[in-house]
């Protein structure tokens, strides 16, 4: 999990935030006063509206799909997609020359830089009118409480986010769909890990030392910034400034393509050769420092046991390898899967919940042969077509393309059948959940931003008003995790697989005498025996022939040296019949950010009613709904009560959550302010539902239409209609339409 | 809900492990070893050998209700419950008289004692034959994964556990139903608020100050002990040792039986007294020293932003109240909600999932008007019959009563509607979930276990193998949490409620002229304008009379004094009609540790077959059990696939987990491994079902019954059994029963 989604996180540079005043790169000023006065808030608010956004942004976003068909804009981006490809090219030279690394790692560099300038035109020469706006949709999920900044009585806290009962009934609902479509459906082990983890967990895994963002510091304050965001302010400052010279502003330009692949010694030539300062003090900055991303905290009073808030669920999964195989029955393969919280200490988070310090995750990892991969329920998603965004498209500076994920797997595109498998199934669940199809891109990552361990990665990406967006992952990462915790921990983290014929092994063997070696080296005893069984063939002949010479063979221990003579160690061949060979499997993991994916959907479902700017509403999934119906009397009059209460008590019959608005406003404004929270349905009782048989009306938020249906069923008929087994032509066929003024 | 719920989490004292081994105590070596060799795993292993439970205990441990009930028990006890009420008259005299305060606390000391001889003997009179196995329950649950201790293979962490996939779907299950049950059915706004939480939040709830243990440290090594633990331990030993005369015997069991009430000053005056060391070393030990229960950490990069994990869900509601308020459209009553883990730093945590560092928790969070604790729903549960243990009759040695909690309210055993009704639906819940409900009790806080500004308690216990454990907690927390958070933030956190008639207001008010004060002190004048406004009309008295005497009136501000001048402020009286008042909302506070509820629920379903004691199943609620429905061929004949792919056909439309057992083993054997993870229906194929019509036999696993009917309708059939649409006798009515020598 470490290297990819960690460093796609990390790519999104911010950079529709030219306004964003420079101040908010320090990350002092987000958390500061114990005990806020009101006027703290109020000053925090006008930073926010900093943050809003500037004009030309809005026109910039949009359907970014259909727009990359038109020929015009496709005639001004070739010379582009040629200049990427004229660098890639260069690389697959370079690689088949097998030319020093050094010219290839600069070539990359290049070609990103391409690839950034051909991204941001693109974006560029989206057309105008389709622009999404981004405040009037927050505006909304603030007011109706679908999530909001934690603990902002107290002055707020970057990066943490607080769910508000419709956000929580969302969320809940994507969570519910995604256990039902992923863990049910195929039958995976679910798990559900501790979040608090011992250090050498992460030692082992990696994120100690390599989980890191580069920060600089005030040399005299302390004061704190993201080295490449501050980079990125100061270059903008100057850019936008008249007085700074063409040059300048083209070298710059040059930096800020380059940016993303700096590391950090790249940062520091550029903060030395401007001479940038802190933003705040107009101090020194220290060179480029680690600083790892996991929270640290301990357990116990002592002091002396570190742990860390998880920053994925994925290694809780690993470190129960064992019992999940011999749960499974000690066969392969099977899928674990978690759902759980991860923790990230974002140096200065922004852009709402695409960036936050504690996040809900979906992880599954599938384990499975490394030497065979097919997949029997492949079959069953053959036919879906993704839109494919292959390492070799990016070379090349062109557009995804879609394909069916048979073709894909078949033409080697996509390695494995497992993998596309999970691929599709993404792309299922994508769609589901109300993200917009043509919107959705599965792209490949190119050689250079896999870890070295990883076999194949593609990450499934929404376009929405911050950009692409990674919201899962799917990544086969060979057995790195499995041989990183076996080792750290001496246990062997393995499966049997049955052989296809048995099969004789001869060679050599070390047989120990434990009572001699026990008295001799007593603790340390049982290190040396580890120490012995782990010893390849060869290491055993140099064993032998040691011993043959001098008698005697010594040992390394974490004690010192230990001597073992011919009565403790005997060295001799063996020969036997074996069944199984042990294998470490390999892991495909899929890994969703539910967070991520929330924020696309409800970007994805935001509509504004025609003819009627001013008013808004969230075209959502029935089943995804945090309120699945409102109930409204036409009036506020004592005699609907006992048709309220029949209603209530047919919809509950079928577990469907409701709102009843029986307020005074108008019957329009209370439909106005049910469609904003995206309640799919409403029931309205009016004069005419007195007479018997009753009837009430039914009406539909996303076309504003209504019918008229009898007051018995209409438990069911939403219960139908909220899992997808009625649509609303169904509906519509099959009731007399209602009309009405008031929509 | 700091100081009830914790409290009666450390009133827990493990008093069943006499026999663990000193070593325990010691907080150091629980996790130590970063790279853990085999050898260590082996060596936790017979350290968890000694935590098993010895033949006493099994023995005491048993149907509590009934026992209580006998008359030759009661007689036994009645000399011991004479004596605790001997002390409760006592107590009451002395507070009618006002005696001194520390007398109370004297008499309170002893009265405890009393009581824990009273619930010792309780407990010792149990019958010796209803004994409940725990290790074998405690085997099972780790064999077939439920949950077992987090990164074992790293040598494992006190305190924290994985649940795996058996106890991963308990645990979901029984979460729906709780949302189901309280969030769904009363529609509470249900939110989910950030675990990590900036200190001044913990600090204004009293968390920083008050969630603490006391510890005590080896003077030389550092090794740190709980002391009440250490007492504790040393004191057994002693008293296990021949050589110990009766009378200091004598005297450390009253120590023991007094030291739940013990302060810090009381453990050191033991400690001393009897020249307690550490167990380890034999050194010295530290006097107590408090040690906060919450985990630190630290949020962004420079170091200076502290946090904790959050120890309880409830600040997180009480911080959102204002948003949540307006959500409601600014009306009271209303209940929020919030489902979501918490963290307790315990010094030396066991007894399994009784006492965790990381939990789930369920809380709601009543607001009402504190003149008004009516409820109109109350009247749906008030004749729900509950054992109510009430601070009286814990006082006069009594045991617990069954009573309406209609008459409870009326009679003022409980203090309110609005309290009485959540401890209904707790009874409800519980009872739904599958605790038995003759172990399940309610218990009233005593006046000295309250906080001072809670109004009443009541904890649901359950009674498992650990003694009665607190499962839930009822708190009527009055006004203290909103009050505390109101005074850090100076954020107005009430309600405004409507007067039954308007209401004429007349007092001083100061009037500041903004513009001059602003200009004169610039960015304190925002601090110097809330401090005026938050003036009293008697300190506003005081400022016209300042002010007539020497024009001018001087303020403290955290810039220094400022000196306001007669044109900046002006006193004048006003008069005005207030149509609504501003009040500060009571919280009642039901609060579920669900993975307490999870055991004693296992604990409490736990069966052997007559018959086989080696063959032991539990009878889980079927709404509940991880798996409703296996599916097994009586041989793994391959002609028997297509039916088996029918009927998981038509039980996945009804959303039913199923598992398919085709192995080898007979079917009998099968049957007790699914009866082992409390599957509650079986399906099997046998050869009479390939005849057409098909059909299959559906087995009940708690009573081994089978019936036979036919394929089509098993999917519905399963799913009214799962959602108690059909009872098992419904079934057995309508489809004749089968009878197989299997069971």
């Amino acid at each position: 999990m470490l290297n990819n989604f960690k460093k796609s996180f990390l790519i999104l540079s911010p950079r529709y935030f030219n306004n964003f005043s420079i101040r908010s790169l320090c990350t002092k000023p987000f958390y500061k006063v114990p005990k806020a006065v009101n006027a703290k808030v109020t000053q925090r608010k006008s930073l926010e509206k900093q943050v809003q956004i500037t004009k030309k942004f809005k026109q910039r976003l949009s359907d970014y799909y259909r727009t990359m068909a038109t020929p015009e804009i496709e005639a001004k981006l070739a010379p582009l997609r040629a200049a990427v490809k004229e660098y890639a090219d260069i690389i697959r030279e370079l690689k088949s020359n097998n030319a020093p690394q050094n010219d290839v790692a600069k070539a990359v560099v290049e070609l990103k830089a391409r690839k950034k300038k051909l991204e941001d035109a693109e974006i560029e020469l989206m057309p105008k009118d389709a622009a999404f706006d981004r405040p009037k949709l927050e505006d909304l999920l603030k007011r109706r409480f679908f999530y909001d900044q934690s603990f902002a009585i107290y002055g707020g806290v970057s990066g943490l986010y607080d769910y508000g009962p419709m956000g929580c009934a969302l969320k809940q609902n994507m969570l519910q769909l995604w256990r039902k479509h992923f863990i049910i459906e195929d039958s995976m082990l679910e798990v559900e890990c501790s979040m608090l983890t011992p250090a050498p967990v992460f030692k082992a895994s990696g994120h100690v030392d390599r989980f890191v963002d580069w920060m600089v510091k005030d040399v005299k304050t302390g004061e704190c910034f993201r080295a490449d965001h501050l980079i990125k302010n100061h270059a903008e400052k100057i850019k936008a400034d008249k007085k700074s010279n063409a040059q300048l502003k083209a070298e710059l330009d040059d930096i800020l393509n380059r940016l993303d692949g700096f590391d950090n010694n790249d940062m520091q030539n550029v903060i030395a050769k401007y001479n940038f300062k802190s933003p705040i003090t107009g101090n020194d900055l220290t060179e480029p420092q680690a600083f790892n991303l996991m929270f640290p905290t301990e357990i116990g009073p002592t002091g002396d046991f570190k742990a860390y808030l998880r920053p994925e669920t994925a290694q809780g999964i690993f470190v129960n390898f064992k019992r999940l195989l011999e749960f499974n029955a000690g066969k392969l393969p099977f899928a674990s899967a978690q759902i759980g919280a991860g923790f990230r200490n974002e140096i200065s988070p922004r852009q709402g919940l695409i960036r936050v310090r504690e996040f809900t995750m979906c992880e599954i990892e599938h384990f499975v042969d490394p030497a065979n991969k097919e997949y029997p329920k492949f079959k069953k998603v053959k036919d879906t077509v993704l839109n494919l965004y292959s390492a070799d498209a990016q070379m090349d500076g062109k557009s995804f393309t879609p394909m069916s994920i048979g073709e894909a797997v078949a033409k080697g595109i996509v390695d494995n059948e497992t993998l596309g498998y999970y691929m599709a199934r993404t792309h299922l669940y994508m769609l589901m959940v109300g993200v917009d199809g043509t919107k959705l891109r599965f792209r490949q990552h190119m050689a250079n931003e896999m870890a070295h361990y990883a076999k194949d990665c593609w990450d499934a990406e929404v376009l929405t008003s911050y950009g692409w967006i990674e919201c899962a992952g799917h990544a086969d990462r060979s057995c790195y995790d499995l041989n990183q915790h076996s080792n750290a921990t001496n246990v062997k983290l393995v499966a049997e697989k049955k052989l296809d014929a048995p099969k004789t092994i001869s060679g050599l063997e070390i047989v120990p005498n434990k009572a001699i070696i026990g008295k001799n080296y007593k603790k340390t005893s049982k290190e040396i025996l580890a120490k012995l069984s782990a010893l390849t063939i060869d290491d055993i002949k140099k064993v032998e022939e040691t011993l043959n010479e001098s008698n005697e063979y010594t040992i390394e221990t974490t004690d010192g040296n230990a001597t073992l003579t011919k009565d403790m160690i005997t060295v001799k061949p063996f020969e036997k019949t074996v069944h199984v060979e042990e294998i470490v499997p390999s892991v495909i993991e899929p890994s969703f950010g539910i967070g991520r994916i929330m924020y696309a959907v409800l970007e994805h479902s935001f509509r504004t009613r025609e003819g009627d700017e001013q008013r808004n509403f969230l075209e959502l999934p029935p089943a995804l709904a945090p309120i699945k119906c409102s109930i409204l009397p036409i009036s506020s009059n004592e005699r609907f009560e006992p048709l309220i209460d029949a209603i209530v008590h047919l919809i509950s019959t079928y577990g469907l959550t409701y709102k009843i608005d029986d307020s005074a406003g108008s019957i329009g404004r209370r439909y106005a302010r049910t469609d904003e929270i995206g309640i799919p349905f409403g029931v309205t009782v009016d004069f005419e539902s007195e007479k018997e048989p009753h009837t009430v009306t039914l009406r539909h938020a996303a076309s504003t239409e209504q019918v008229r249906l009898e007051l018995d069923v209409v438990g069911e008929v939403i219960h139908k209609l909220c899992t997808s087994r009625y649509t609303w032509d169904d509906v519509k066929k099959q009731f007399p339409l209602f009309t009405s003024e008031q929509k």
